[in-house]
């Protein structure tokens, strides 16, 4: 992995979502699939920088793989919301000038993060949402996916479960957070995040998650770091956890301190489950979570890759330039 | 205006907007109409607080008047999107549990700030958009207004103009960015903040903007301060605006060097015009804006009142305990 030649090092972090997930609800082959897509989504924005590639387009590809994968929140395999429907929201941003694109509640595109890409690439907008985010993107020669596309029967099922137990407690398994993200460093030294989410299972009233939230869900600057969360949305927002934990870099905090302060103090203190992946301008890279999980990969400057979903899987690279941290 | 009796002193900012005006172009009946519905928004929000009120009350209470007035960009005299229609946003946030709500491109709620605090205090979502925005409305016995309502000739007259020099440079007065806003602090020593605005005239593809963004235009913490933002909304999500000077403040730094350091530094460095009003849990308030003027108004701690527009009026109040700093 380390065929790196000129230029800064390179380093990617992905993470596939965050929550509550007992071990013993997690069938052998499902584990092996999840773990197999992660090292695929990782391996693939990885190859992107090697080859002298932008980290935003890195993110992208990241992305963009785990959204064609059935096993994650986003793009096909996306949560259905009340209606029985897909609203889908991605965001990404780029260190270099703080540019940024994001889409909200879309339903008619294969891989949003593409649309949040163009939206920065191509508008004076960073945000655009609904039926107006899908009319641009049809300006932009998108193609209109059909929305039977994004249909899983595993998506489907766990509706009908949420459904039926309505007045109840959500079951356990849908406090698993699997919005998907990825955050960059390319050879020039600019950094970049990105995050793409179908949302909540059984969502209502055109609910915004942080997701497509510039700050909340993304943030990137060369500045700081570089950050994508993965979460109780509204806690998340509250918090601007993103930017939060970026603030606090710029401002003279190492990059762990300020993630591990961010999700395992302020939004643990406030219940707020959930994780981050980030990484700074030297490619130290922290994944903190305070949840039983986060699926989550790595590729750090010294080539060593990581894919991990439980607490106790130690990730390498503690040790080296381009730290790991928990 | 300072009967005030018991727990902590008051105070109240509102802003109406920042931007690019001329004198010349201002008759002095506007001038004055405006002044005057400044005055009646910022002491009916400084009536519910020295009434014992909260400042989210108080902060609902000065943009509702805002909002029924059709001199401001927001409810009623909002301005007209591409389509010849009314997209408005709205966003609340209170200081002492970080509680927040905000609603997104709604168009038949006369008072979009009433659901953003119907969002924060009877939803488990900070977000809401859209037509699912206007259902949760409807659950909460909100009466949908005619969008016939929201129509003024000004800004429909605005609409076409712009429409008629599309290729061509905005007409100046289109630069003037009129969101409202409030941030006030009661009795309880509490904080609030809210924003309201009909977004930017002939605007496409469901753009949103910093308005309904917690963190971007919106943010509230006993802690540190509240603040409400107007200008080029873009920018403001990008630095993260209000949150951006909320956290300088909670590290340590004085809200008024904050509160200039984001708007007359970090903005002003990136093309990004507009202003914020802020206060802090002492009621220090300040307002600085990089734009030719802003519509404000505030009653400091003292009581001592200020409505101002321009740039060269001196706000009263600088030598006092609740300073009001440019």
């Amino acid at each position: 992995m380390s065929d790196q030649v000129g230029g800064s090092p390179v380093a990617i972090v992905i993470h596939g979502g965050a929550g509550t997930i007992a071990r013993a609800r997690m069938t052998d082959e499902m584990e092996a699939n999840i773990r197999q897509v992660l090292k695929e989504s990782v391996h693939a924005g990885h190859r992107v920088l090697t080859k002298g590639g932008s980290s935003t387009d890195a993110v992208a590809k990241a992305i963009r793989v785990m959204e064609d994968s059935p096993l994650f929140n986003a793009g096909k395999g996306s949560v259905f919301n009340a209606d029985g429907k897909h609203e889908m929201d991605a965001s990404i941003m780029e260190g270099q000038d703080l540019n940024a694109g994001s889409v909200a509640a879309v339903s008619r595109i294969k891989n949003p993060i593409d649309l949040a890409l163009k939206v920065m690439t191509d508008s004076e907008h960073v945000m655009l949402m609904g039926a107006g985010a899908e009319e641009f993107a049809r300006r932009q020669k998108f193609t209109m996916t059909d929305p039977g596309y994004f249909h899983t029967d595993f998506r489907w099922q766990q509706l009908q479960r949420i459904k039926a137990r309505e007045t109840a407690k959500q079951d356990q398994d849908d406090q698993w957070f699997s919005t998907v993200g990825a955050v960059a460093l390319d050879r020039n030294g600019n950094l970049a995040a990105g995050t793409s989410t179908g949302g909540t299972s059984n969502k209502r009233w055109g609910r915004v998650g942080d997701s497509p939230i510039i700050g909340a869900g993304t943030y990137a600057d060369n500045n700081s770091c570089a950050v994508s969360a993965t979460g109780h949305g509204e806690f998340f927002i509250r918090y601007v956890v993103a930017y939060n934990i970026c603030q606090r870099v710029e401002l003279g905090m190492s990059l762990a301190k300020a993630a591990d302060l961010v999700v395992n103090q302020i939004l643990l203190d406030a219940n707020g489950e959930g994780g981050v992946i980030a990484m700074d301008p030297k490619g130290n890279i922290s994944m903190p979570f305070n949840s039983e999980g986060m699926y989550r990969a790595s590729v750090n400057t010294a080539g060593e890759q990581s894919v991990s979903i439980y607490r106790d899987e130690a990730d390498p690279g503690t040790t080296l330039t381009g730290n790991v941290d928990h």
